[in-house]
């Protein structure tokens, strides 16, 4: 995985007085490859000082190196090592904080009982006003079963609580979605289902990530047939929805419609399906979806029903072979597999100004440097290379917007519209083949996101609220 | 149920100015025996004048007539009335804070992808980390099925959320533990049970309440077997804990030992179960436990399991009959059944000095003003009197300690070391028959009980941590 720009420790170094060693410390930092980046005196003694170096590494296994080469030097020890990124998540990266303080006996009794009795009681009799006066109103619950976390596979609930918590702080910084992250341990399709549906009373939505397909489908299927709070399987709409914001700026640089584009998805799990809907109900008609053992077509016979459907509604020229095969005149790649598996030959092949979304995480399908001298507007997962496509433009967005208007579902009209309110983002001005997609702290994403959700919504005829 | 103080109403007035009518506005709402605290004016025209009136209330019934009494004046007529209680419960009474912000890239990449793939992969490799690295380390679930909510019975998980929400707050705002509601769509025990082990890599503890009995002990006697975290069903055990430190306090001023106490327990439900085998941790010997058909005794057939068990472990002299039969001579009478269950006859007929805990809410078993000529000591469940048991003082600092400590368990020794604490936060010199028991403002309690709460973990040998 990458580790890039995320890796910085703090040694705290024990330095005897009487030799003069700093000078050499940093030569042995900076010859191991590591980057001084702060210097602080924690105390000084007559014959020693304990001193922090905060040192920024590009790989884990620098950090012996680094370590080893600072105990050679006569005098100085290292009494310990901490790794900012592990700093950041002691005691959790989330807290639970009370909207108004509890002051005086009066507070109490508003809050809890005897007061909150009559909240209770309106509730039983209106249900409906759950949603106006608990935190359900907008609270959205990050939901993982740890059986697909990032690029780690199935590391267990536990394991998957970072990403559930990194991923709640985002809905409250970006969107001002309360979010908590709940890791389940079952991995049991109807188990996991009956327990999302058992909490369900305390959210105002369900955000569903890093669960292995098919698995994710089954889940996300039901839960959104018998809940009446949105649910939202990120790992496949999120990315759908910011992929077709990016292409819908791609096409205006190299002036081409949809309608009339011939799109290659690499990679057909959750991802790869999604995005093929999304962009099918964006107007796409020739879509070839490329797997294993090459591109899906009609007549051909797969085990996987996901696949099935995929051949009968995709590829309506019958174009057979591997990637290498069809991608020949193709207007626009989209990778969601693996590193390395797009050539530059194949570039070479495909139509005039090639569009390329290489979103493998963290090594693209093709390396941006090799790809560049080929493509017109070339898009990557990574945040070290311009036109970053990430779900951190979609979700807190979308469930801004479906919580102000109370939507049941999130509609396909409703993902439309966020793909667009996102590539409206960047200006006819702005736009070009290196600013295809806003920065993910733009701060315009978020309300133009919820606005168009939020009328999408009611265009759906999906919203329990003006 | 009792709504007294918490019932506070915000009414907007239109108010023509011909007619300077505000004396008579104060006169009607005085008479209607309505208390006006705030006078706002919200907008002043020429011809009229816009102006929010505050009063307190003591019953939900005086609002209309307020009203009605308001809207005979000439000239004068009721924009809208608000309740302070609802306007604190919009939206919500919680919400979830990230505890660095997130202002950059480098941010960014620490508490999401890519940095947070290492935290993930650290607690894959050794699970225990997932205590010091996730919210884990320091958030309660409180979890009820809303079968048994306040003195309301079973209005359901959605009537139920406001009351976990405000433990929720409590638990932030008193005891710094981050506390999230969970209310569960389901009344089935091994569901439940189900659920909540299914969600429990969440969370560090689990605060049951508001279930009906006999679910609850069910529930948390699995929950407690197969879970590592702690788990305390609150209704039982705290309320057990709060009624001995006011009882260690009220035995001082009476100048008895508990051991030499005969104590009747009115009520054998969850709450008089859990007081009494706390009673008997604590040492006492001679308890009688009352309900409908008078005294539990060893040899009478019982159907239910848990009243088997009482009459063979309490009653040692087979004292029979009704409550006023049972209750000659006892030192101390503990009430958690209904209100008027004891009668001032009773009082008399009880030993020197005595002690009485009436603490059925809103409404006791006896008013106090008609108990206080009789008995030494005094408690009741409201806030409204002297002497307030209320579980607010035990829930925040045992889990605070629990959670310091990894505690696996809340052991009995923890519960009697957490009622010692709290008990001896009132001094020798504050101790009197109307001060037994600290206010829930009191900022002591908390500290002693943790500390208190964690020594005595060690003791248990249920201590993951130092």
């Amino acid at each position: 995985m990458q580790l890039k720009g995320s890796l910085s420790i703090i040694i705290r170094l024990e330095i005897k007085k009487s030799n003069k060693m700093f000078g050499q410390i940093a030569t042995v930092v900076n010859n191991a490859e590591g980057d001084i980046i702060a210097i602080d005196v924690i105390k000084e003694e007559k014959d020693r000082t304990i001193r922090d170096i905060t040192v920024n590494v590009q790989e884990e296994n620098q950090i012996d190196n680094i370590i080893k080469e600072i105990n050679l030097l006569p005098g100085v020890s290292t009494i310990h090592v901490s790794d900012r990124t592990f700093l950041v998540h002691l005691g959790g990266k989330l807290e639970t904080t009370p909207r108004l303080p509890v002051k005086n006996r009066d507070d109490l009794s508003r809050v809890y009982t005897p007061g909150v009795a009559r909240i209770c009681l309106a509730i039983s009799e209106d249900k409906s006003l759950v949603h106006s006066l608990t935190i359900k109103r907008n609270t959205v619950a990050v939901v993982s079963d740890g059986s697909a976390v990032l690029g780690l596979g199935n590391i267990g609930p536990e394991a998957a609580m970072p990403v559930m918590e990194g991923k709640a702080v985002l809905f409250k910084q970006l969107g001002d979605v309360n979010a908590f992250p709940i890791c389940i341990d079952s991995q049991d399709t109807d188990e996991i289902v009956k327990m999302i549906k058992g909490i369900a009373p305390s959210f105002g939505g369900i955000n569903l990530e890093d669960i292995a397909s098919p698995r994710c489908f089954e889940i996300e299927k039901k839960l959104t047939e018998e809940l009446d709070i949105p649910v939202f399987h990120d790992d496949q709409h999120g990315t759908a929805v910011v992929i077709l914001a990016g292409l819908l700026n791609a096409i205006k640089i190299v002036q081409k419609r949809l309608e009339d584009c011939k799109v290659v998805i690499c990679g057909i799990g959750a991802a790869g399906i999604a995005c093929t809907k999304m962009l099918q109900s964006a107007g796409v008609q020739n879509i070839i979806g490329v797997d294993r053992d090459g591109a899906l077509v009609k007549g051909k016979n797969y085990n996987n029903d996901k696949w099935k459907w995929y051949a009968n509604n995709t590829n309506p020229n019958i174009e057979v072979g591997s990637l290498s095969d069809v991608i020949i005149d193709a207007d626009i790649f989209i990778g969601v597999s693996a590193p390395g598996v797009l050539q530059v030959s194949d570039i070479k092949n495909m139509g005039k100004d090639p569009i390329v979304f290489a979103m493998a995480n963290p090594t693209p399908e093709i390396l941006p440097e090799e790809a560049e001298p080929y493509v017109k507007v070339l898009a990557t997962g990574r945040s070290d290379y311009p036109n970053q496509i990430n779900n951190v433009l979609c979700f807190p967005g979308i469930f801004r917007g479906a919580l102000d208007v109370r939507a049941s579902k999130i509609t396909e009209k409703m993902k439309l519209a966020a793909a667009y309110a996102i590539s409206n983002v960047v200006t006819e001005e702005e736009l070009n083949p290196n600013y295809i997609i806003p920065s993910v702290f733009n701060e315009k994403v978020v309300e133009s996101v919820r606005k168009a959700v939020a009328h999408a919504a009611y265009q759906s005829g999906v919203t329990k609220k003006d």
